[in-house]
């Protein structure tokens, strides 16, 4: 790492090439998963990994591989270049970029392992309300079965884009990997507020989503006296707050809680909420407090309802356990960012990555950086380019030991 | 009344005749004011008067009148004929009807006192969000500059639909009135649970909107520790809960408070909600009442949002004092129930009508009729017809006292 400036300069000049695909009025970018824009994006990242030198490869799926293809012994450095609707330009690219600055690095310096980067398909859930397509097809994580019936924004199946593209949505499982690393920005404010410079990821919480339906009457705001109301939305307000109490409660072990939908009928001035519908989001690494917490939220919604005389119905949408990072990569990584002086700290990942669906075929770590008070998500996303280029000689290190 | 099966049959006749007008397929009827959906109820309503041999009059806000045009001592039985989106079928025509009915009534019967029957326009606030526009225009209590510029939901201004139909935003105050009597379903249940036939209206109860937005930071739902969060949907939910008990503690003054709008933002599974906004109605029928919860909320908002880091902007809407009927309506048509074995109860009103822009007229007065479970804004609303003929007798009972 001798020269740092020109490092900078490189993560900045890969980071404009990507700028504008996908580029609204509003500041953000929409890069929906298995759109033309996302095309854009695979073909930039395919001519930079040219322009390193390295041929590149899109598999069955339409994910773009540039590196090196040896079949063995690979060292898979992987993220997306997909985004969210009216997102930012660091969720996914951050780790493509880093993956880039690693391939250059190995390549200068004559890295004696294999290294090839990675960009998945659609790792975000907002074209097809399913997230890590891409990833999740060649690992086998995902099947064929549970995605193809999925419909995309534009009112076209999965199967059909596929089938059109010429892709398959029964792919070989990649092989010959030694290990798959990531880096992304941590769409959290742990980082921030500790002033650390990456997050060593432990564990990726086990996401599990519950609709809850509650129904009152729908009465007249004004006619109806306090007394003889059943008010929907006070139901549901006695949960949402249960709900905050339970997630403070389940906290010691990470786990999160949080009613992030929020719909009411006929939300109107001059009428009791008949109806709401609440979406829940719960998310941990400790299995026994997940398992505790979905227990006492739908304790809570009997309880709550029965009072209020309120009819409900819940609904488990998905549940995923908690995938668990080598513990040899975090140790790895953590004696890299030590090596170099870079400030580290293991922490939990909130949100799901790709990196959820390579520890059943080989070693797997993931390095946070820091983004802008959390924001992700969102137009005003932010990671400084000295994050990513910390982040990417931080998975450098790593690659430089396990070398040896 | 010595027929009393042809006075239901009489009623049923009139109800069928309104009863395919702006009907759906869902069940309910969609008849918005200063539509031609609503013309046609006018016109129909002009014909059973024609039918009555009565000539009708239209007034210069399109309001239509039949029976008596007597200028002086007249005695003025109002309601109207518009309904909310998707509505029933009761709300406005049940007093419509009684009003015809006490017309052929009178004239059977030599009434010696004029009565006329009047069909106020656009008395709900479905298509303009404002509501009693025909009658609040003709009584000056609604404005021309306060309602030129409203805006249908098709987008055409009041000023510019009164243009095309020769209607003026500015008509002369309606005069020479003895009294106003409206029947209205109850839209509330206390009639139906108390077992009682007519409510006879104390005061018209005043309502108070605010609109509260709340704005906190969206963030990631599973990246966002519980101890670093501001989430808007619990400190909404708070406020909610809070509102709820304030309502509960000032209904001994039959004061009522609802959250009847709760907008989230951006309303998604994986993001803690950044932004609510809350739209709250509260009424009631004793000034003080009301002041003290308007405060007592206002202090809940932001004792609650300081506590939660919260940012927040409270809005007034609207604010209408309580409007009392006549002491000395409320005895006549009290004494007349007596006199006919109608049960009663003096009640107030939560809800609006046009009743509320005639006591600096006349003295006025309402009846209610039970509506079944209290449903009304609702295609599922209902009301017997025996109950609207109940209703009609006890107002012709009391015009027969006024007579004498």
């Amino acid at each position: 790492m001798e020269h740092p400036f020109a490092d900078i300069q490189y993560c900045e000049t890969l980071f404009n090439r990507f700028y504008d695909v996908g580029g609204l009025t509003s500041g953000g970018v929409t890069r929906l998963g298995y759109t033309q824009t996302e095309d854009q994006m695979h073909e930039i990242f395919a001519h930079l990994g040219g322009e390193l030198g390295f041929e590149n490869r899109q598999d069955e799926v339409g994910n773009t591989f540039v590196g090196s293809m040896a079949r063995e012994g690979c060292y898979l450095i992987g993220s997306h270049l997909d985004s969210v609707i009216d997102g930012g330009r660091y969720d996914g690219v951050a780790g493509i970029i880093a993956g880039l600055m690693v391939l250059r690095w190995a390549k200068e310096e004559g890295l004696p392992i294999p290294v090839r980067v990675g960009a998945f398909r659609c790792e975000e859930s907002s074209n097809f309300g399913c997230c890590t397509i891409g990833s999740g097809l060649v690992t086998k994580e995902l099947h064929r079965q549970r995605v193809a019936g999925l419909v995309s924004r534009d009112g076209e199946t999965l199967e059909s884009i596929f089938a059109s593209r010429g892709y398959s949505l029964d792919p070989p499982r990649i092989s010959g990997l030694s290990g798959y690393l990531e880096l992304h920005i941590e769409q959290g404010k742990v980082l921030e507020e500790s002033g650390t410079s990456v997050g060593i990821v432990q564990t990726i919480a086990g996401p599990r989503r519950f609709k809850i339906y509650l129904r009152g009457l729908a009465e007249h705001s004004g006619a109806t006296p306090m007394a003889l109301r059943s008010d929907a939305m006070c139901a549901a307000a006695e949960l949402i707050l249960e709900i905050e109490r339970l997630g403070n409660k389940e906290a010691a072990y990470q786990t999160v809680a949080t009613v992030g939908v929020v719909n009411s009928l006929p939300n109107v001035m001059n009428v009791i909420p008949g109806e709401v519908e609440l979406g829940i989001d719960v998310r941990g690494i400790d299995l026994t407090s997940l398992d505790r917490i979905e227990l006492e939220i739908k304790d809570a919604a009997r309880r709550i309802c029965a009072r209020r005389n309120i009819e409900y119905l819940e609904e488990k949408l998905s549940e995923f356990p908690p995938v668990n990072m080598s513990g040899d990569v975090q140790m790895g990584l953590e004696r890299a960012a030590q090596r170099l002086g870079v400030s580290s700290r293991r922490m939990m990942s909130g949100a799901g990555h790709d990196a959820m669906a390579f520890p059943t075929l080989c070693e797997t770590g993931m390095v946070f950086i820091p983004c802008l008070k959390g924001i992700s998500h969102n137009r005003a996303e932010f990671a400084s380019l000295s994050s990513i280029c910390d982040g990417a000689r931080v998975i450098y290190e790593y690659l430089k030991g396990a070398a040896v």
